[in-house]
């Protein structure tokens, strides 16, 4: 991992948990809930918000807020994925769900209104003109034709007969995590009024090669490290791209992949070395 | 209940359903569970959002946007409430919940997604230059600090060792359903531009004569007409208005308000007659 995304990456970190602080502030147990789902996370999604607005001149107050809207909205999906009814996960990052560190109720409660409080953040008028756009695309890439339909592709295949063909895998994979990722990574270009064209390239490429390096670390990974479960897919049956492509052809896809993403970035040059390193960081990540 | 709101509110269930119809059209099972928790609501708050336009000429698409995307906030709040880790219901308006006709899965993501599609429907170009005043006002009235936070106070009260104060039951339930209900009083004004004033002292005296009605008809309702488990809270021992004012004098205090409500359309003249009876509905409704 090059030392230059390594920096922007915890600079990204340190900036979005401020925010959490200054703007989840009540003192109630839903807002120590919300705060403790976003609250350390890898926060990949927010810096690619914050490396995007940076290479278009967004301003400091409307990138934060787009950052912290991406974390909440993941956050919130993790929160809801890990539910008994859905994944029935008791570990995320090595600690408690939110279900099991205070009950179901809570876990419903703050997954809706870590949602609600990303548009919220999407619709202060510190984000400028083009704000409504970037509501309507978060509205959609999370929504019923986006992340909540990824996830009930994903139910559906825990369920199904037979495994998912690779074409099928790639429609669940993009739309559950894909959409946000590109989102995130073009999220700057629409608040600048600015051509997405070049970072959406870069970030379909990205969202794939994550997933991939998901499989792989499913398989690979420590769970001590990734903090969490690993090797339900392989239990269950579920087929993955490891399981469908095999772990070699899986990683060369995956480092593919990845030439693709930083050959889209092209247009800005070497001002996006860092995104560059984001995507070769994205397939070697340990957890 | 006189027959200007009556048939105000039948053509808002029609004119919403219709756009239920044309806007979420997908063929999955999410779709259908997404319609299938709109679609036979009462419709009271679209109502509300459609005769606020009218009262300030906001455009027919931009008034229908609003008042669909308050009937799938209504409608998610109800999907999530249901589930057995929140208020455990089977039925509602005389059918089965969403997570009885599918699962829990299904319930937490259809939810998940009509808030979204909320979001959706407000950021649509259509509604003009002050929609980003209502996508912020919508997710402060739904979020953290408005609905879901009267939730939370609601879960916790059914827990506590002692009934809860007419303060802390009136601060729930203006949280709980009230902000919702202001929400919707006065997004023609806000859509228009003009001052939501009168139209907020309305709602804040209509919200509360609401929830005063539903805890009546919680204790003198016919379940049939209601269609829900009634006499719950009674049964969990929970403070309601009538339990701690008494029957007599709750109706009395839902009588007050409505007048005080009717008070505050003055500014707008005989053009409120069809707001003025819908307060008056609201008390005298038995379902």
């Amino acid at each position: 991992m090059a030392d230059i995304f390594k920096d922007a990456l915890t600079q990204a970190q340190s900036q979005i948990t401020e925010q959490v602080n200054l703007r989840l502030t009540g003192d109630d147990a839903l807002h120590a809930a919300m705060r403790y789902a976003i609250v350390g996370g890898k926060m990949l999604r927010g810096f690619l918000v914050l490396e995007s607005a940076r290479l278009h001149g967004v301003a400091p107050q409307a990138a934060l807020n787009a950052a912290l809207a991406i974390e909440c909205v993941h956050a919130y999906s993790l929160v809801h994925d890990d539910l008994p009814c859905m994944d029935d996960d008791d570990l995320r990052r090595g600690q408690p769900t939110v279900h099991k560190k205070w009950d179901e109720a809570m876990a419903v409660l703050a997954g809706d209104s870590l949602q609600g409080f990303a548009f919220e953040l999407l619709a202060d008028p510190a984000n400028g003109p083009h704000a409504l756009t970037l509501i309507k695309g978060l509205a959609q890439s999370a929504g019923k034709d986006g992340m909540v339909s990824g996830q009930m592709l994903d139910i559906a295949a825990e369920t199904a007969t037979t495994p998912l063909t690779l074409e099928q895998i790639t429609k669940l994979q993009s739309r559950k995590t894909g959409c946000l990722i590109e989102w995130s990574t073009i999220a700057g270009a629409v608040l600048a009024g600015d051509d997405p064209a070049p970072l959406r390239r870069y970030a379909t490429a990205l969202g794939l090669a994550f997933q991939i390096a998901d499989d792989i670390l499913d398989i690979e990974g420590d769970a001590a490290k990734v903090g969490k479960a690993l090797r339900k897919d392989d239990a269950a049956g579920k087929a993955t791209f490891v399981s469908l492509l095999g772990l070699d052809t899986a990683k060369a896809r995956a480092a593919e992949l990845v030439t693709e993403a930083c050959a889209a970035l092209k247009p800005y040059g070497d001002d996006a070395q860092c995104l560059k390193d984001a995507a070769r960081f994205v397939i070697s990540r340990d957890s």
